[in-house]
């Protein structure tokens, strides 16, 4: 069914709008097979999220640990791109959610997709470890950094423009590895990134920090999330901020507000001097 | 501060950037006064939301509350605006999170935007009540319904195109009485709901059911939310369907969904026969 | 039809899509009657734009002139909030045309939104006229700011928080006047325009000046475009430095850029000093 | 400068907002060097679209031919996702160009971006004929064509899921063979794209045609466009559309209306049946 046209998919038998998620009738609504008024109150934020995504309802435990990683991500202040286009647009007299949309628009493969790249490289890893029995982990993880190497490409999940010490990995590890204490999780993700992390550092002889990304990354790997869900996740995570800093700035009430000042050192122009068009 | 632009705020000595939520430095993350790794693992993704926007800490009940009008409003299906647009963009080649923006993007005054409309309702009869104590529920409520009357407005939060008994409604309502048994909310805004609803229905001598914008309306008031915030919430809710539904669609790897089938039924052209140019 | 829903609409007979605009059949293209080909290398981008808006061929004349109105309003740098989101945008792994949506996305109703206004003020001030011809074009205007004065709007088109004597304007007015030289547009509401302008100097006892907005609404009046059209008309002026600012930003290569450095001068937080959470 | 973070870039003494396209100044808008009131009236929307993006001014005969391609990709009705995208936002209550963004957002590398792929193509077909003198153009298109096929890519630009003798192909072909004739271009595109048409027809033993992204694809080669410019200028082209269809939904006043109406043979659920929670 891949890269086919709609056109030719329905020309084919499939129905136009087909789902499995959910199931709209008069007076029911009924997700992944559950009807709604039954998860209503039973089920928490998280644990909808996964259902929603994945089909099945997570344990209350891995989704509270879900729900952190949902918290930790919620906001980086209005100089994150996506919080500052939110606020930008709310100034500019267009509805709520635009302004909102116009936040998450922004949050791709660079704002906010590392964590996609670095569960890819997890998964994979862990694919390799399952396919050949004979490698060790150390053994796979120098293997990928030097592919990594090899492309230029950085290691997703590690360093911080501005963090080196981020309070939100701290955190986020405890609470994991609380969850391996109490058998919940395997670990084994959790394990390998930190694998990826000192023997990059051996690597670099210079101190390697995880960043909110990669201890996210990981964490998702332990509940099976899939690698290309990431990015959506992040959304209503740093939705949240984005949500309450776009408010803010409509309450403000102030117009038309562009990135900065009209300073000399933050604006510009580089381009030819004064010419006129030939006659 | 209301409604001057950026350069006069500026002008008269604002900071650009100025937010009362999030104070980011390096190694620190604080959100409204809390560094974020007290928040991170004690408190869920419904307080976080409310701190970020309302400034402080939602208790626990009233926070479950909330994430149940998020749990209730998360999906209904492919035939709504925001989760088709989001699916056809899934088809276009665009990054996941641009599918997200797109159906976020639409949610706005009619759609996912009748719980504001309530709100403002019942703040303004609660806001009456308590300037006149003379007058009771029945009257300002009716009061209302005279003036929505005159202005030929329909009365928001009640009513559903497909809806005449919907399965969320009862059961935020009941969820929400267990909290007025409990004292933990007044019940004042969900008593004012069902005064709208018996004296409408009274005046249209048929059946007005409430929907869940107008159940989820009064809760909100209850939780003492702003009205104008409403709809990023809404945002946030529905925004787990419209990830679930972009990631179905990225992974069928279907490309160029328009809306339908090509069929002269649900397709027509309305305008001029041909013609031509004029030399 | 007004305010109906979509499927009470298609309930009584209407078509589901139903459009006067084109007609997309096997090898066939008809936009409003005319078959593309006809229309491809006869047509010019702004005849092009008002024939699938209004549905007719502007003369070659009134469609330079729009032609004009749309080369004005293309660029006006990265501190107009649409292109530093647009910029903001590609620097966030996000695709080219989802960079030029999130700048397009802000054009609302305060930036952008202008030409609208003051033409929804300048139809109305000729129909009053119409409606009663013993009033003078003065006195009708004067009714008109008194009104804006008591309701505390801002007269729309007039004043710019940059510039006092706009080269646009200028030069916008004098190939408008060679229009009305030519007895191509009639010139009423440049006359009105002018009109609007002196009076408020008049009562303002300072010098006003008409903005770009506030000529181009003229001109956009003295073609018969809806006002309610003006924004998207914008969207597509604009939409020329959108697209030419994400290229660029694109093609630098930077990453990650929010709106300005991090200096305590231009990024402040004002919230509650440290607090912890009680226990 | 590739790939480095604004933080980084700013560190190392580049002033935030630089750009070679626009300065603005009080009174005065300088684009690419031109004051802005010398280019009002004397350019076309094409040439100044050419200028803000690629920096010089296009001869008028280019210019024109630069329009067919704008308006030739103006509209294909309701049923491309980007038209039914915006239409649907228009019934949902946000603000005009929010609903023209949400259309532009979804042109992506699907929808959108063949043209594009076809340039690159072209591009990299002549750089390797320049390299390598000894090559004539049928082994260079040949080894291509066997790379796409071993690469299992379509080769784009070419073949269409509706058309298969497009009206804008023939036009768009007639209109650049004359200003190949006057000498105004080279026509080493046109002439390229045939040739990858000719011999994809030859190993394909059937009848190949090329689609309006192919004809737009070589006209954009013979005006020196970067092949990543091209999706923005599509955006352009598209946008008078998705404006004009936007504007038509406007009017009509339908309230949110999804893709299409409810019936069983449009939409369907596929997922799990009913089933409940464990307790």
């Amino acid at each position: 069914m891949k890269n086919r046209s709609a056109l030719d998919a329905y020309s084919n038998g499939a129905v136009w709008w087909d789902t499995a998620i959910s199931d709209i009738k008069k007076n029911s609504i009924v997700l992944r097979g559950f009807p709604i008024e039954e998860l209503i109150g039973t089920i928490s934020y998280s644990q909808m999220l996964y259902l929603l995504l994945c089909g099945e309802v997570l344990s209350e435990k891995k989704a509270r640990l879900l729900e952190c990683v949902l918290v930790a991500g919620a906001d980086h202040g209005p100089r994150a791109p996506s919080i500052a286009a939110a606020r930008m647009a709310a100034t500019c007299g267009i509805s709520f959610n635009s302004c909102v949309a116009t936040g998450i628009n922004v949050l791709g493969d660079v704002h906010g997709g590392a964590a996609e790249k670095a569960m890819k490289l997890f998964y994979l890893t862990n694919s390799i470890l399952e396919d050949d029995l004979q490698q060790s982990l150390s053994d796979v993880v120098n293997e990928q950094l030097n592919r990594l190497e090899k492309e230029k490409e950085k290691l997703p999940g590690f360093g911080h423009q501005l963090h080196d010490d981020d309070p939100r990995v701290r955190r986020l590890y405890q609470l994991a590895q609380a969850l391996i204490d109490e058998g919940e999780i395997s670990g084994q993700y959790l394990k390998m990134a930190e694998a990826y992390r000192t023997l990059l550092e051996e690597r670099k002889k210079k101190k390697i920090t995880m960043n909110v990304d990669g201890v996210s990354a990981a964490i998702q790997c332990e509940l099976a999330i899939p690698a290309e869900a990431a990015k959506g996740i992040f959304a209503l995570s740093r939705g949240m901020g984005i949500v309450a800093h776009a408010f803010e700035e409509l309450q403000n009430g102030v117009l038309i507000k562009g990135p900065c000042p009209n300073r000399e050192d933050l604006v510009r122009y580089s381009g030819p001097s004064i010419r006129h068009l030939e006659k």
